[in-house]
């Protein structure tokens, strides 16, 4: 695994913004139309699962690996996109949902069971 | 917007790891099953758009705009726990993909239109 | 529009049942792959609306409705196979599912917005 | 399992038609907003499956299989709605898609395997 593994996501909101810019492709780009555009990519990346025990990375063809490492990254563009085009800070939304769900998600309620935080006891 | 927004995705992999592991929830997340809670939280995203026209900031109410804010969370959270699961190396794989998709998509064949890659002549 | 409509359920399960029979393939039909095949499929009929308007019929070429038709009859021939594998009547679960919504949704409070039954007051 | 299972389509386009009417949904309710509540609803069916082993019946609480049972409901309700809108007749439809994937997948090839059939040698 790298050192470092950084993503500069006020970059990369400039870079898809101005990709959609040279495209002429703001009119279609509007936040329900991005839902949906990531919606399509979280299933491609479904797509390559839905036949498999686990999908360990044994498991896995290099092909698919490959498939999984693009759709992923289509998922990630768009998710940026869209905090992009709602100013949303990414930097400040991640840790403060991290710590919504460890507060949802308390280890002595949570562990070693996969119930919804709705049916702890 | 900030001036700077930055995501330590080695230091996310290795918390959502901790988490996991405290929880003794290893044994649910598989790839498969991650990529299925990806595709959840990607749909209760785009559950929040299904009846607006745009979604654009100012047709959302501020609650809304902020479970727009944590379902994106969670679908980068999830991202982030799949491609720690398989060794995937998101600094590499954003960009490679953005150069991917600007191949794809010439300026010329692309402006103003919304055809898929497959569709243009 | 024809004059009737009629899906036999009963012979649709178990002409599905036959063609995964045949194929060796009740043992990737597991209800949890299914739902994951019914998923992706539901999300190859979103990819057709993702950057249209409205999705008007007038807004369709005839290549997109026919691409709409042939996902809907997918999205259906899994439901149908999912029901099939856990012994859900469908013809009992629909009109059971509308009447509840019709609760749900009084039409003094749904008339004329889309929120959602949770948010009425 | 019921001596018959019959869907009359025809019914259900005009219960589910008067159903909007009545709360004046139909400026909700078109083509694009309909596939993607069809998506959710099939998101929601997939999120009772995300943690488990296979789904099989004997897998699931009858509180699960109950949801089950409701969320394909609702799965199959927008799919109604939806060739509704655009004019689809899914008496048509369904047998259609089934000669297609027959001949897609024939059983020489697909047997045994869960290969996409783009990927047939």
């Amino acid at each position: 695994m790298a050192a470092n593994e950084i993503l500069d996501i006020k970059k990369l909101k400039e870079k898809f913004s101005k990709f959609a810019n040279e495209r002429d492709w703001e009119q279609f780009h509007t936040p329900k139309n991005i839902s949906m555009a990531l919606s399509v990519e979280a299933s491609e990346l479904l797509e390559i699962f839905q036949w498999l025990k686990t999908g360990d990375k044994k498991e896995l063809s290099s092909e698919q690996l490959n498939q999984v490492k693009e759709e992923l990254a289509d998922v990630l563009l768009y998710s940026i996109r869209l905090a992009d085009l709602l100013d949303i800070n990414l930097e400040e939304a991640i840790p403060e949902k991290m710590e919504q769900n460890a507060q949802k998600y308390p280890v002595e309620k949570a562990r070693g069971n996969s119930k919804k935080y709705t049916e702890f006891t």
